[in-house]
């Protein structure tokens, strides 16, 4: 238990993404609500925004935490967190789901945990877990 | 400009919180309204939601990215996001002034660099910057 943690993070750098797709707010918002209920979330509040000319950021607040969006549709990049907490929900589900969705030609997406139980081993761990190889992902 | 990124994220492991503010979950939305105008950004949705028995969860989408939080007052924790793009806010602003409203006692935060405009050096520059200790804080 003493080295339990809360919640599993996902980061994740999307390129080559349909460029229309990142600049469709309401497009994006239904990829998001859908990525989060294909992982098995509960979804509680909706929030996007478009900017001008061009770019959406959102978010989507589950009962297991949130998935975020920032897209910037002229670099064809967007910046994805998909953060779960507990153990009934897979964030690489939503991760998967956002990608194709989003049609990116990379990704590269690390997972961190948070909320140690014991915040010693917080920075240690979080070091620990961020040299793990296996667990950044190129697809 | 090959090495550029697009935002600054701080992940941040707040522990020996105030657990009747991490409870609060109005509070808490004024804490992050504030903490986001400190640091001089630009509030554009603001999405927070209470949990039963405990815990607060939510989001301030900025112009320049978002701040989360999700807490557990059971264990005087809370795992806090600030995402800044761009030059004119220091996401830092905003972390330390978290911090302070919720009466942290340990804080263990890191701050990545977010959308390298070349892919290629999304994976190793994160990798570099993760490594960087003078990058890993403890207050």
């Amino acid at each position: 238990m003493i080295n339990s943690c809360l919640g599993r993070h996902i980061l994740a750098e999307l390129y080559g993404c349909d460029s229309t797709v990142l600049n469709d707010r309401q497009q994006i918002e239904v990829i998001f609500v859908d990525a989060a209920l294909k992982a098995g979330a509960e979804v509680r509040e909706v929030a996007f925004h478009k900017f001008s000319p061009h770019g959406v950021s959102g978010v989507v607040v589950i009962s297991e935490s949130h998935l975020t969006i920032h897209t910037w549709p002229e670099y064809g990049y967007a910046a994805v967190d998909v953060f779960t907490c507990g153990d009934r929900v897979d964030p690489w589900v939503a991760c998967d789901y956002i990608k194709e969705m989003l049609k990116a030609e990379h990704i590269f997406a690390n997972e961190l945990k948070r909320g140690f139980l014991d915040h010693t081993n917080a920075p240690k761990e979080l070091q620990k877990i961020m040299n793990k190889k296996e667990e950044q992902k190129e697809k």
